[in-house]
């Protein structure tokens, strides 16, 4: 087999086999392929396309490519949960508690970030002392002892997907449909779990601009969680505007503390709620309208905001941090922005909102930048809202107070405010499975 | 400018503007840019296609990367010929003599070559004392003086195309129209010709296999001609035979000048005077039965053959091989292969003759192997003549004995003798200039 021969076909349009695929995977994995073939070979896949067959061979060739977590020693349907990314997604730090709450076991690998906010781990890391850096074995049996623990990533996680990405960032072959389910599926086939919900966010703020686009990558990556035997969904979120008032990693575990009290702001309840009750729907807890019962009374009983507190004093953290959020700590700086006009805010752009955090100190340039765990923006106002001139919309926090003027430009970039009053658009807005998409067009 | 932008730009079906080629071809040269680049980016011009601007445009480019020979110091218009090659190919070496002899400037850059045999620069050297290697100076003070010199290329002829053509060579991206047609235009626009007339080969023993892709990338390299300001044409030439009776460069000499004596095979007589005609024409030289008119008188009257000795002499050659075919040498070993069976030569794979050629010894297989001048293959009949079984079809030649066996094999699969007498195709095939494309459906 020559890697020339399978480069031609894909680029005649042809179906490549499994052992061509893992020609490719393995070999750019050992190096014997080298990069100039790999990315000739990733640019015609993009404008070639691949077929559902190619899309979970190549998956799987990539979640093979490192170590796969076994979770078989923990009893139960292991459920896990990826969101595409977005600005202000804190959904991972409500919805996990939630579920384990419920008593599905919830043994999640997460990662760091890069733009506007750090990742799950690093806004765990806010809370003083909690560790995210657990051996496979304490991973294990904190979700065997007390049914929840959240953990970093291994660095040989689907190594060939870490290869391969950082080929296609430089090589304009990122935004292809198959190439970005195999790389999100490959790492969460690694993971372990038996069961998969998706959290793919559509919009300004995302990396999936419309709802068709947010569509066909759930069909794919459902497809390609049914050929590799683990079930998978997809719940297609709104992601116009930040989701929930904050951005910023401490800034975001207090808005979840809050959810997980019942006091959450509505957008971020909902969707963490319906991403709760899908995980536990996958885990057989019965039908959709139970499962979103159950979510409600692990909510409000406070029993989840007590596996949390587990979670937290397990992983080495002050657990207290859930009756007392002064245990976070708070920005030196912080500037109060104020509307220059009265009218409606007729929309944000959610981008610019989070080019504005990573510029306090949220979120990382480079994967060796530092970030600043208090550093932040929280929203006193977002899209629909009416607004008076003068009237405080958003404050900044950050311990560089250098940045706050490009901030401040960042965000009032950012909103528009206008005499026009907005549509709300619903906050979910299709769920897709192997039966097929069901869109909503009224909020659930 | 980013390297990123452009490929995708390239990727999203848009023309590239000249800055942008310039910044890829510039950069790639320069190694600012890396093969993993380059090779998305030739992908994507491989699938999404180049436009007439951006394939002249990347052409002149090239040609720009390296030394453009000035023939400025040569009075009058110099033609240039090419040929995209095929098997028995020795015309550059008949139709130079001839243009020559009608008073029409040849300075000749050419190049060696891989495969079944050499390059004509390798053939020459089949002539003992001949030196291919000659000063810029000598070069142009030979043509100022005799009227022609056929000189090796120097390796620092657009640069850009070597690098680019290793890389396509690797990533399956060397058959695509707009990037051949560069390729061979840049080294021809470096070379410093005035007007270009390109022999495009056509069938089994081509890189071109259709009459539909010859005329697509005469039309791509007759335009990217216009575009630089260099009168280009093409002649369509069969190569679903090999070209003459011999393969091998020393066979081919001798055949050369048996065609300069008049008693060339009909074949390569009829192509080598339409190309060397063509190029007198383009010369201003007169209408087309003017100048075949004086290509047939530079034969019948000697004059082409004395110039052929006279450049022989020039550049340190045994003239007298001109009268004396024995200076050439002759294979320690020889061959004869005798048909198994009565019928017709129905066909001939010619890329098998080929491949028989460069195991006697007359081609090389990397670019590092060495040539033995006097092994090849005399072919005695070829497609559409019958043969009687016992009857000699062809003789190997080769200093290497332990070839033969493996060699009359391949020649052996590459003869197809039926009881069906084939038609005859056409020797030239079409014309294309310009004002467009005139095909030819019977032997002009």
């Amino acid at each position: 087999m020559r890697m020339y021969d399978i480069i031609a076909k894909k680029r005649d349009g042809k179906e490549l086999s499994y052992e061509e695929l893992k020609f490719f995977i393995d070999g750019y994995c050992k190096g014997t392929i080298p990069d100039y073939q790999a990315s000739a070979m990733l640019m015609a896949m993009y404008l070639k396309g691949m077929s559902p067959k190619e899309t979970a061979d190549m998956t799987v060739l990539m979640a093979n490519s490192g170590e796969r977590i076994d979770l078989s020693p923990i009893k139960g349907i292991k459920v896990d949960k990826h969101s595409t990314g977005g600005v202000g997604d804190k959904v991972t730090l409500i919805v996990a508690p939630i579920v384990a709450a419920c008593g599905v076991p919830v043994a999640k690998m997460s990662g760091r970030g890069l733009g506007h906010t750090g990742g799950t781990i690093d806004k765990l890391e806010s809370i003083p002392g909690f560790r995210t850096s657990v051996s496979r074995e304490e991973f294990i049996s904190n979700v065997q002892q007390i049914g929840i623990c959240i953990a970093g990533q291994t660095s040989n996680l689907a190594p060939a997907d870490k290869k391969l990405y950082a080929l296609r960032d430089v090589t304009a072959t990122v935004n292809s449909i198959p190439l970005i389910a195999s790389s999100i599926m490959s790492k969460k086939i690694a993971s372990g779990a038996n069961k998969i919900v998706l959290d793919v966010k559509t919009g300004s703020g995302a990396f999936m601009k419309t709802l068709d686009e947010s569509i066909a990558l759930s069909k794919t990556m459902v497809e390609i969680g049914k050929r590799a035997g683990i079930e998978t969904v997809a719940v297609i979120t709104d992601m116009d505007i930040p989701l929930g008032n904050t951005i910023g990693n401490a800034l975001e575990v207090k808005e979840a503390l809050n959810t997980l009290k019942g006091r959450g702001p509505r957008d971020l309840e909902t969707i963490s709620f319906e991403i709760a009750a899908r995980m536990l729907e996958l885990a057989g807890k019965g039908d959709m309208e139970h499962c979103r019962e159950e979510v409600r009374n692990a909510v409000y009983d406070g029993s989840a905001l007590k596996k949390f507190a587990a979670m937290v004093k397990r992983q080495g953290g002050e657990s207290e941090v859930v009756n007392d959020e002064n245990i976070l700590g708070k920005a030196e700086f912080t500037r109060d922005i104020v509307s220059d006009k009265s009218g409606y805010i007729e929309s944000i752009k959610t981008n610019l909102l989070g080019t504005a955090s990573m510029v306090l100190g949220a979120g990382r340039e480079t994967k060796d930048s530092d970030i600043d765990h208090l550093a932040g923006i929280v929203l006193h106002r977002k899209t629909g809202a009416k607004v008076e001139k003068g009237e405080v919309i958003a404050t900044l926090h950050t311990n560089n107070e250098e940045k706050l003027k490009e901030a401040e430009a960042l965000l009032r970039d950012a909103y528009v405010i206008s005499n026009w009053r907005p549509d709300t658009r619903s906050l979910i807005l299709a769920f897709v499975n192997s039966a097929g998409v069901r869109k909503y067009v009224d909020e659930i």
